[in-house]
């Protein structure tokens, strides 16, 4: 590493004086900017850009041979990316970027310090073009449609710097890098390859690890000879935002086993400790997320995300988000509720409405049981607020979904819960679930509660940590290498333990002592 | 070096068979290719750039996952270049180029076998702007000047290049590679590097090692994601040309001491071995080159490279390239005329005409005395052709230059002429130059005349070794960081000297033995 500990940041602004030039000493002004960093930096090897070489002769000139270059670390070597003026306060930028399917996550960074200097999230652009990757990728296929969708995004996140640099008070050239990670298609169309094959059969990515690219090749509004690191992926199904989401829980360091959970529209579980990482991704079912269900949505103000029901009274409990009347619930609102429903034994271990213990809650419209959670007078929108039998049922089988696949993959490893310490939950929405809710509906096992740890934005945490430190950005390519991923087989042995996790908490109640 | 010996070539073309993809091998297409050649070369730690990788899918594709890439040895590692239509012949070439200040050589080169393709050279189009380095300094400094210096250049070689890929019968994407050596200058502003600094105290290039530069950077119209190579300078007058000198001479590997002499409009010298190289530039007088004397003239059909005088009869013999009726004289000739004339005591020991020993060859005009060169009725303009008093006495001031150059030069290293085991020659004037005849001038020292070796166009030639071979670009380097340029004091020891070695062959006829 060139004689710089690899706990050293890879990005790095360094104040250099250099001695003028003279008859007797003349190494060119660019060979005379790099002896001076390298002296400084105790390292040798620095390189740099023809673009900037034209440019130093002036720069080191008009002041006085006293700059401040900032430098990055690439492939073991270090790269002159720009001379700052002198008058600028002495700090390096970088971005943290979370590429989402929905959403997209942004957070600007001191370098020097590590501190968070603003951020910010945003509808990702590509939504208008479809608001699913499957959309997307055939997208891509047709006439200019990549480079379609690699625009939308890439100038809205611009756009959004801009903005940035223009609240902040720095400059655009202060950016130095960025650190991106993403699912393997997201990562894909910012990157402008065609992801095609990630959805055709043997589903094969363009490529795996991108590493690092000059910003000028993705149009990325940061400095001109700016670096982004771009998350690898270990396959069309398992992203660069997973491999964030491992560097951000600390699993990959650790001696004891863990188990890493991501809840979105799918489930990504990831199980290991220092020594191994194996993977995998299921669909947990959509019923976990907004948008499904007739009331299911994604957390706003006003929107249900947590129940609580009197089992003697069979009054409800509700609270929203900043404490607004009630106007829809989220997905970890809907794992509370039910499980509250169950608890108090209005619905059944099938998930079923027990008619007689909801009384008057019941409604049937178009021949189906709704339960009505919320009444019109208590309601932000004037009518009833109601969960469908339907949409139960939907919730039923993304519980069962997530149990068989936790289920089916500790038993591929051969391990049991008992065997893990800890149990991660990554995503916003897995932020929100209550664990407690969680193990008595059987979607999580029943562990210590204190083994749940929410970790939120993984993927931001990780693309962060990547960008603020070369061990974490060079641990990124090694949890790659190291993560197995494995294809879970719908098999009949999946199907019948999908069928017993159909039960709550399961037709095997021994799995779940805590759960009355 | 990864593995691969650095006698290899760093331009590789590399066959390589991948097994297609299955479920249960989901590596992306990239790094499928990448494996492939880390199996196919025995090495680690292949690259790529982002824009090829989005076009290896297809590639691989449409050709069974059977290709030929492309790769390029680059600070240690190696790099994907491209990926060549399966139904080329499997060669893959390059281009040398001598960037001179008057003439531009070039050489297409099968990186392959080594074979030279086709050699070609060409007026430096620069000339339009000005003949000399230093208008074209001050050139560069007008509102673009530096560009249009830089576009002439380079689109005149892209010219030459299209035209020599019609000829082939290759694709510009087939020439992976340039290997670029030129003076200083020649080089700042093939780079667009503004050379202000280069002609004024304490004269500093922009860069001292350029090294490898991405051929899109320059607008150079080889592979897109072609290198080129450019030659380090030591100095501002100690450039890319002498650094491919003394790699052509071999001298830097030599047990024994040499000295490589290159005569142009400046005579630059080198002296060393394998452990110490001490350089030095001075001005040996325009005289030396066509353009000065009346007639003299550069190399051409008809003009005189050779002349014999039989001292008995007093009549000429004149050699004349092609064997046409002569139109001129070239530097060679002169030297080999002045040489003659003394030897048959035409002139005496200060240059000057003996009008009893002339005779009838002796002109005035103007008030000069001219010497009758040839007659009209052999000439090949119809006119005399004639060599003036003025004339003579320049060559005598560029010899006397020379050999004080040469004298001050082993003097500051404390050597003398009999430690030199060679003496290599370089340049295209210095091949055509007759060792015998510049030592009974005393412009070259009296060594045996087997230590003398012109070695031709030099920078041509070790931009050839350093395109064909890892271990000479790597030497580039070498020499440069090992070469001593030292200036030379013109003190009132050196211009003592230079008094001395104005007569013929020099006031200490000691010094020249086997002179008559």
């Amino acid at each position: 590493m060139n004689g710089l500990s690899p706990q050293e940041p890879w990005i790095r602004r360094i104040p250099v004086s250099m001695t003028p030039p003279a008859l007797k000493d003349n190494t060119a002004d660019v060979e005379r900017l790099i002896k001076g960093l390298e002296k400084a930096l105790g390292i040798g090897g620095i390189r740099i850009d023809l673009s900037l070489a034209a440019k130093i002769p002036s720069v080191v000139r008009e002041r006085g041979y006293r700059v401040e270059a900032v430098l990055h670390e690439e492939h073991g070597a270090w790269r002159v990316a720009d001379v700052l003026p002198a008058d600028r306060v002495g700090s390096v930028c970088g971005l943290a970027v979370d590429l989402g399917t929905s959403v997209i996550a942004l957070r600007l960074l001191d370098l020097s310090t590590g501190e968070v200097r603003e951020e910010t999230s945003f509808l990702n652009p590509q939504v208008e073009i479809g608001p699913d990757i499957l959309t997307r990728i055939h997208f891509a296929g047709q006439k200019g449609g990549l480079k379609r969708l690699q625009s939308l995004l890439v100038d809205r996140l611009n756009q959004e710097i801009l903005s940035m640099v223009e609240r902040r008070g720095i400059l655009i050239r202060e950016i130095a890098a960025a650190s991106v990670a993403g699912n393997t298609t997201m990562t894909h169309l910012f990157l402008g390859l065609d992801p095609y094959w990630i959805c055709r059969e043997p589903y094969i990515p363009v490529l795996n690890k991108p590493g690092l690219v000059p910003s000028a090749d993705l149009g990325l509004r940061i400095s001109d000879r700016g670096t982004v690191f771009v998350f690898p992926n270990a396959g069309s199904y398992f992203g660069g935002d997973l491999i964030a989401g491992i560097l951000a829980s600390g699993m990959n360091g650790e001696e004891e086993i863990s188990i890493l959970v991501d809840v979105g529209t799918n489930a990504e579980v990831v199980l290991g400790n220092r020594d191994w990482l194996v993977a995998c991704a299921g669909a947990a079912g959509p019923a976990l997320e907004g948008g499904v269900a007739g009331m299911g949505m994604m957390a706003g103000p006003g929107v249900i995300d947590k129940v609580v029901i009197d089992a003697a009274t069979g009054e409800f409990h509700v609270r929203t988000i900043e404490g607004l009347p009630p106007v829809g619930i989220c997905g970890s609102g809907m794992i509370d509720l039910a499980a509250q429903l169950y608890l108090a034994r209005m619905i059944d271990i099938r998930g079923k409405y027990v008619a007689e213990k909801c009384g008057e809650r019941i409604q049937t419209i178009d021949g189906v049981q709704h339960l009505i959670v919320v009444f019109p007078e208590d309601s932000g929108t004037g009518g009833t607020l109601t969960l469908s039998q339907v949409e139960m049922d939907g919730l039923m089988r993304s519980k069962a979904a997530m149990h068989t696949i936790l289920t089916t993959m500790i038993r591929m490893v051969h391990l049991e819960w008992k065997d893990f310490r800890k149990f991660y939950v990554a995503g916003t929405f897995g932020s929100y679930i209550n664990p407690r809710s969680a193990i008595v509906l059987g979607m999580l096992p029943d562990l210590a509660l204190d083994a749940y740890e929410a970790l939120g934005n993984t993927s931001l945490a990780g693309a962060t940590m990547a960008l603020l430190s070369l061990r974490e950005r060079e641990a990124v390519d090694e949890i790659r290498d190291r993560v197995t991923y494995v294809e879970m087989n719908v098999n009949q042995e999946f199907m019948n333990e999908f069928s017993a996790a159909k039960f709550i908490p399961h037709t095997d109640r021994s799995l779940f002592p805590s759960v009355p």
